[in-house]
């Protein structure tokens, strides 16, 4: 959990590194802020100590073989419980934690992750990757049922180098745990990137990118890691699946796709051949204003359809950009980027305007260009620093939402802390049915926070991601947290929007996995008989069942 | 097998329809032409009426309720037995059918292939399904060995409507039956074109294009069907398996891509929602000429990492240029193309010049440029005509080369009757390795020729596909056949050309598949673990293990 060699440690109880986010000042301007509309009280909750948590002693010692790679420490066990989402501070802050792993492995080679997986199906202990810790979705909490003589956190964080880098082909050997600053700062020398920015970048790895179909920095296109992976290797109880380095293949189901967003239930990502790109030097785009957020939605699908392929498209809904600090709540905001390592983009740039024209958009005007930067951008530069939109721009809107996107989980854990109810909740649907689900889910979400007494709580709505096909929708809910009953009231929001999102046709994720939270949604969603056969699959790789049991099937009944 | 009221009726004995393709003047000119350099004599091989093949008698006789939809005739039977390999059209020639199926089904709907597929499994009867019947693998040949009762041809062409279109999604749903030019037929007054067009385009189908993983049109990006495949419908013997129309999702392993290159091996695509696009109306692009192959690919690659995406990028030897009547043999030939339906397309056309340039290609003036169609292009307009290589330009070479890629298939059929032999094989790899690969194929094919006394033979190649990462190079062997003993030849040089791909780190097949011939190899490609997983995945879905028993994986025993 440490940041290796930069002498930051991991918060264990929430979002980031101790020490940084908002400062105390900060969190209590925002507490004045908010007081007036939402009746929350300035005092601060804060975490306990690990030592304090009361944990139950773990069930199970090390096998004397991985004695050197373990660890059993309360603060160890802790930071491994849980990984990031709402639901997940909440019941940090309160000292809440009946699911703590028995022991932390952290293995120093992929042969030692073969030596952990082997030993657990021995001893029958469920074995649970863990990259980053940022899931969302309780992918990586070990509640794991009563089936298990115990469980064990599978850490990769000393898997973390660029074994190897293919500057012809523009691909790298990347192992799972590499952070995404770290990767970043390895290929950067070589003037390659992945390019791979998540909300998480900062904390999370390519391993935990692999393992939860992670959607990226590009708005449109090759977003998701799937589209990243030329190859993989993967420990599996059953043995070692190695696939072949290739830029395209027709000999049958791809494999990759195969492990790609199996979260851990078929194995452990131990490393794989990512595709890298050189780093951009010509930067294209701005920022738009749409009277509302549905005509706003219009010229976003036109752009989506263009066949411009911007790396950047996003669309804020007024209210979004206004609690963003990135408009005055009387227009939607569009950011749209291009990048190019290759030749200028001023053709893009001046057919974008004219789209966005088209749709009734204006074109902030001292936002919109193209831009040479000679020796490469600074931005996503330095370890630590996460990148997030490329607005392109020198107006204030455009940097002010970039801001506000890399301090958000910061500002989440500050919210929670000051009683308030903040969590997000994204999906992606077809353009025919977009109007519908994202009326569906604004009424939902309305209705939750009114029956769980939070109706001065507010939704709002940005879209990430954007295809020819459908957008990404990411709604983000801020209310009053029902005191005491946070996890009740996170159910009621959480069922509603879920629901409605499934019944308006959206996937249940468009990029946060489906871990132990999306079960229910999952479910309903993925053919029946596709869980039978990933149940094939899994009792073929994993016959014990040891590999996070529980995330997109049932456990395996032995 | 019949073009639905066209009334032309497909050759049951190798690729198209009667009398289409070369005259008979013609195939007399290619005797002349060839006799001198390979010994050909002019006589040609005619195919022999279904009726006198002796096929043994059907050893089933279709189920009651199935009846209305069999056929047993020889001529229907026969016209099921092989796809359009050249081995197939050896043997067809030959006479030589020892694994004819014994029935053909032609379901009319989707409870029907139900029904077929509970029928097979009761009975013990191998189902194999056929759209166009243009695998040039082994994938529709009934080659099941004797592990069944009977071996059964599950024919979709009468399911072949445009179901349904989205035009706000740009999105269709399709019968898995529509032939390409019947699928673009129904899409084009609605402006959109779905724009998968692989060679066969004119006689393969939308569900055989899936089950194989098709290559098409396009030679960068979205080129295989895996990217246009929005949802699917597949029926298994254990049931219906439905996905969501999603534009993306993160919601575990894709259900859709373990479906996709499934080849039959887990049920039978019924139907599927695709991406389409607006026709397009702007083209760029052009044609170029490079000193040697080798310099050639440097300049492709610059051009396939350019994020310019051409919708076309294909390069062709200087010796493949000279037989396609698009060179002198004196230089490689660079196609480039681009089109879309939003924008012009001068900077593409530009850019991509200059690129050219910088890599010591040379710009045929003539062809280049950037034009607006106005109203749509002609291309791929007329049903039956299938579109080839987009060269947007007046100059002779990529009209030639485009009407050599669109009759290719019918003077390889020729060539057969003439006593030559003609095959491709071709693969994908990464860039590293390329160069490598490329001389490797050369020089086994080489020798595979001399050994198999054909030593006037030659070998030629062109890039087809081009990712970031790699290419996907596509090998011509021209040769005098071994008279009487072609399939041990044919068997030498398969041998020997996939040994080297392989050896070389490429795929055995970018977008023909794997079916029956590619076997060995297949296996020797993919981890031994997917196959175990796939496994796992196919008992659950066909428990009897009914379905094209022996691709992919070795039929279940039970």
């Amino acid at each position: 959990m440490g940041d290796a060699g930069s002498g930051r440690r991991r918060k264990w109880w929430g979002w980031g590194y101790e020490g940084e986010g908002l400062s105390d000042d900060e969190v209590g301007r925002l507490a004045q802020m908010l007081g007036p509309r939402f009746g929350v009280d300035a005092s601060r909750r804060t975490p306990p100590d690990p030592a304090d948590l009361g944990l139950p002693p773990p069930r199970v010692r090390p096998h004397r073989a991985l004695a050197g790679i373990a660890a059993d420490d309360p603060a160890s066990r802790a930071s491994h419980a849980y990984g990031c989402s709402y639901r997940d501070v909440v019941r940090a802050l309160r000292g809440e934690m009946p699911h703590p792993p028995d022991l932390v492995l952290a293995p120093r080679s992929e042969a030692e992750v073969a030596s952990v997986l082997d030993w657990c199906t021995e001893e029958r202990l469920a074995a649970i990757p863990y990259g980053g810790g940022t899931s969302v979705v309780g992918g990586v909490e070990p509640d794991v049922g009563d089936g298990f003589a115990g469980c064990v956190s599978v850490d990769l964080g000393a898997l973390s180098q660029v074994r190897e880098v293919d500057a012809l082909s523009l691909a790298a050997r990347i192992e799972a745990g590499a952070l995404g600053p770290s990767l970043e700062a390895d290929l950067r020398p070589r003037g390659l990137t992945l390019r791979h920015f998540p909300q998480s970048f900062e904390c999370s790895t390519l391993g935990g990118w692999i393992a939860t179909r992670a959607g990226g920095h590009f708005a449109t296109g090759p977003t998701h890691i799937d589209d990243l992976v030329e190859g993989l290797r993967v420990v599996t109880p059953a043995g070692l699946v190695e696939t072949r380095r290739l830029p395209g293949s027709g000999a049958g189901p791809s494999p990759d796709r195969l492990f790609i967003g199996s979260e851990g239930a078929l194995g452990i990502v131990t490393e794989a051949w990512v595709r890298v790109r050189r780093r951009p030097r010509w930067r294209a785009g701005g920022a738009a204003r749409f009277a509302t957020f549905e005509l706003g939605a219009e010229g976003l699908r036109a752009l989506a359809q263009s066949g411009l392929m911007p790396a950047n498209c996003r669309l804020v809904d007024p209210v979004e950009a206004l609690v963003n600090g990135a408009g005055d709540g009387s227009s939607a905001l569009l950011i749209v980027g291009f990048e190019s390592a290759e030749h200028p983009l001023d053709a893009w740039a001046e057919i974008a305007a004219e789209c966005v024209r088209d749709h009734a958009g204006v074109i902030d005007e001292g936002s919109w260009g193209a831009r040479d930067d000679g020796q490469g951008s600074t931005i996503g530069a330095s370890p630590g620093r996460a990148p997030g939109a490329q607005g392109s721009s020198g107006s204030a809107a455009p940097e002010a939402w970039r801001s506000s996107f890399i301090r958000a989980p910061y500002m989440r854990d500050a919210l929670v802390t000051l009683g308030m109810f903040c969590d997000t909740f994204e999906t992606a649907v077809t353009w025919d049915r977009f109007s519908e689900l994202h009326s569906a889910v604004v009424k939902a979400a309305g209705a939750a926070l009114a029956a769980t007494g939070a109706s001065t709580g507010f939704v709002t709505c940005r879209i990430t991601h954007v295809y020819p096909d459908g957008p990404a929708p990411y709604f983000t809910v801020m209310a009053p947290a029902s005191s005491g009953a946070e996890l009740e009231q996170w159910g009621t929001l959480k069922a509603a929007i879920s629901d409605a999102m499934l019944a308006a046709g959206g996937t249940i994720t468009h990029h946060h996995a489906v871990g132990r939270d999306h079960r229910t949604w999952y479910d309903r969603q993925r053919p029946d008989l596709f869980a039978e056969a990933l149940r094939g699959a899994k009792e073929a790789l994993d016959p014990a069942g040891i590999c996070n049991p529980g995330v997109l099937i049932d456990p395996l009944s032995l």
